[in-house]
């Protein structure tokens, strides 16, 4: 295409001088120039994913991570960086496989992964006839004899009509979460469950699985892909189908692992903003989009604050969390540790959907302070960031709402991000230097008006 | 991340229902659903990327195009198809190649495209020193002597400032389009660019360049990758480099093409809105988000329209154009015809922007027609879709303007567009089917609106 004949109405930035105040427009116009132009945040990202690569809890990968984010937060000019410790589950993969047997007799290979926290076969054959259903209402409707002794499969699709695939990968999550349990207390063997996928294609995704308290069986669960899926149960349709499981993940205690923290004083007073990310991925691709780019985001902010020798008021604190992907167990001690040093913290936004571009700030705080970053609109729209209209935060960051800190998380463009997630796909080349760095600039205008306003 | 607690208020959704017709509104989601789910938009630009590939103007392959989207536009369910006939210019790349002497008097070869348009070397080496402006003011100070003879080198950037990184083309635009006439009339020997590129990456882009009426020597154009151009500059500060260009493009005439049209005829009149894309590419990688993207999307409209059984009052006319990139031919002989024949446009819509996550409309129109058009934002909002300021329209429609017809573009995030255009890099797998489809419903649910209301 040709853009020789590009005529942009200034209307936007016409609006801002007059109806808000010119400094603040300024300062939005320097915060994103330093970022969009002497950002590293996509430098860093790079070394993160390829140096390092995937880095689940308690794994020697992830504690090299933490290492490097110390080494980072230093080099972009942090005034103190700590690792906070914290107790986190060890849960290991080891070999997997999953055949299905075809009409000849012949064993097919299908692409699988058990989802995380799972436990597997003990690395014996679980062989037995698969039963499907589309979704919880079919499978409650069977009898528990179409049941027991059999793999059940659930092919729940991600439901494309949903704009924000956050809302399609909710709708679709208890699957993941919850199957196993399910068919679990009715003696079934195992569950395979359709990866939870915006994609047609056949790449698996883990992620976070939980037996409930009352399980006595915990039987394996794993994923297959959404092309696997809609065959498989295209096969179903007209004969039966064994499937063979093999695998050997399980859960091996806990250990000690560290969030990695790094701030930059306020000039005013003590009290705390916080910005983070989490550092911990799943054990599979690069952690790139979850939530490599959060990090580097964070980072990138503490960076461009110090090296444009902006005043904050508030001290201005980066937190990479341990352990989000299963356990939540760096938020939580976090949320813990500020209560328990009486720490007082005015804000936190954590940024974990990818770092695509952004298009808005997802506000959990009182009406007053909501309405307040509400009317900074205008200052943001020529960023184009529009929406401020949703109300969610980080898991991360959940911990704090019960002290009454007011929450926030960025909010990016959904569309890509559940064709990689929790998949091998998730690699640094799926990530855009601008939109990563644009997502930085976003949560840095914000804690700029933050900072100067509360 | 997690989802789990995701909190979204139906704030939209509400304020829809009741500032709004209900029946818009439905109709809105009715288009959405249709075409996210059964959309075919992303399996014909995968036929048409990967069975064709890239089709420029006059090529063997353009022409399979046209047959192509005669076939799709039937399947789509179009109640009438043709070909409209234009004369198009034939531009062959043939092969070429550029080296540079490092200090040992080794070459070194660097990756190049010719610029579209352009005259090569015939074959010949074309050998002379290099020598290095960043930008126009540079190479006015310079004396005719240190030009003549020499093979000039402009490094000038893509501004990384700008948010729209359509701004940032538009404003490097110049050196791929007049660089050649600038460096010929001073007589240098061949001109070298830094390509229009967001990335820092060593891909080579090509694209349109012109030579004015009154230039005596055409002499070569050809871009380097933001790499390389680097390097170069580097080198260029403490050494005398000698760089050596072999190439065999050139003009060959004209030929008989063609543009490919189908409509679905109106209930009411015979008054035609206009939604199309390009089908020519440049002769590098697939054509796919430009302007293969808008292609299928456009047809898309029509199957969704067609099988929803939408009675559109006036006709819905798709138009894949001919020869957007290297002469405007296609566009130019459209506007030409329907004064010919008389016929009445109510509303053209381009979209040449890539096949990305759709975020407004632009609009050149009457100030009537434009308030009446975003008077409808808060139906687009759900949808992601927020910003009706911008004004501009796509090259193939623009030859309408004079004859009073109002017209649009989408406009789709652009961040992600400039890092791959007119590249080897623009192939089917930088395209995301949700963001494909979006910008397709982005598009129908406007034709939706403006067929019943004008």
């Amino acid at each position: 295409m040709k853009y020789s004949t590009i005529k942009i109405l200034p209307l936007f930035l016409g609006g801002i001088l007059f109806s808000q105040s010119k400094q603040d427009s300024l300062q939005f116009r320097n915060i994103a120039d330093e970022i969009l132009v002497n950002g590293t945040a996509y430098e860093n990202l790079h070394q993160l994913t390829k140096n390092i690569g995937h880095r689940l809890s308690g794994s020697d990968a992830y504690e090299k991570a933490t290492d490097w984010a110390v080494l980072k937060l230093k080099e972009a000019g942090a005034d103190k960086v700590w690792k906070e410790e914290v107790m986190v589950p060890v849960w290991e993969r080891g070999k997997e496989s999953l055949q299905i047997k075809d009409q000849n007799g012949k064993w097919k290979p299908l692409r699988m992964l058990s989802l995380g926290n799972s436990e597997g076969t003990k690395g014996k054959n679980v062989e037995a006839e698969i039963v499907f259903v589309k979704n919880k209402e079919d499978f409650d409707k069977l009898p528990d004899a179409a049941i027991k002794g059999k793999i059940v499969f659930f092919n729940y699709a991600f439901n494309q009509k949903f704009i924000s695939t956050g809302q399609a990968y909710g709708d679709a999550g208890k699957y993941r979460r919850s199957a196993a349990s399910w068919a679990g207390k009715r003696g079934a063997k195992a569950v395979i469950i359709r990866s939870l996928s915006s994609a047609f294609d056949d790449v698996p995704h883990t992620g976070m699985m939980r037996y409930d308290a009352d399980d006595t069986f915990k039987i394996a669960a794993v994923a297959i892909g959404p092309k696997s899926a809609d065959e498989l149960e295209k096969t179903l349709k007209t004969q039966k189908v064994i499937a063979k499981l093999n695998s050997n993940c399980a859960m091996k205690g806990e250990k000690l692992s560290h969030s990695v923290i790094g701030e930059i004083t306020g000039n005013k007073d003590k009290s705390v903003i916080v910005v983070g990310g989490h550092l911990d991925s799943w054990d599979v691709g690069e952690g790139a989009q979850d939530d490599g780019a959060g990090i580097v985001q964070s980072i990138e902010i503490l960076r461009a604050f110090k090296k444009m020798g902006l005043k904050n008021n508030h001290t201005i604190r980066v937190v990479c969390f341990a352990n989000e992907e299963n356990g939540v167990k760096g938020g939580n001690k976090y949320a813990e540790n500020i209560k328990k040093n009486n720490e007082n913290h005015i804000f936190a936004i954590e940024t974990d959907g990818g770092g695509f571009t952004p298009r808005g700030i997802a506000l959990v705080m009182s009406p007053e302070k909501r309405q307040q970053v509400q009317s900074w609109k205008n200052l943001f729209l020529p960023y184009g960031v529009y929406n401020f209209d949703m109300q969610y935060a980080g898991t991360d960051i959940e911990p704090m709402e019960p002290l009454g800190v007011p929450l926030a998380e960025l909010v990016p463009d959904s569309q890509r991000y559940f064709d990689i997630h929790h998949s091998d796909e998730d690699t640094f080349d799926k990530v855009n230097r601008r939109e990563l760095l644009l997502g930085a600039t976003t949560m840095g205008q914000l804690i700029y008006m933050i900072d100067k306003s509360w």
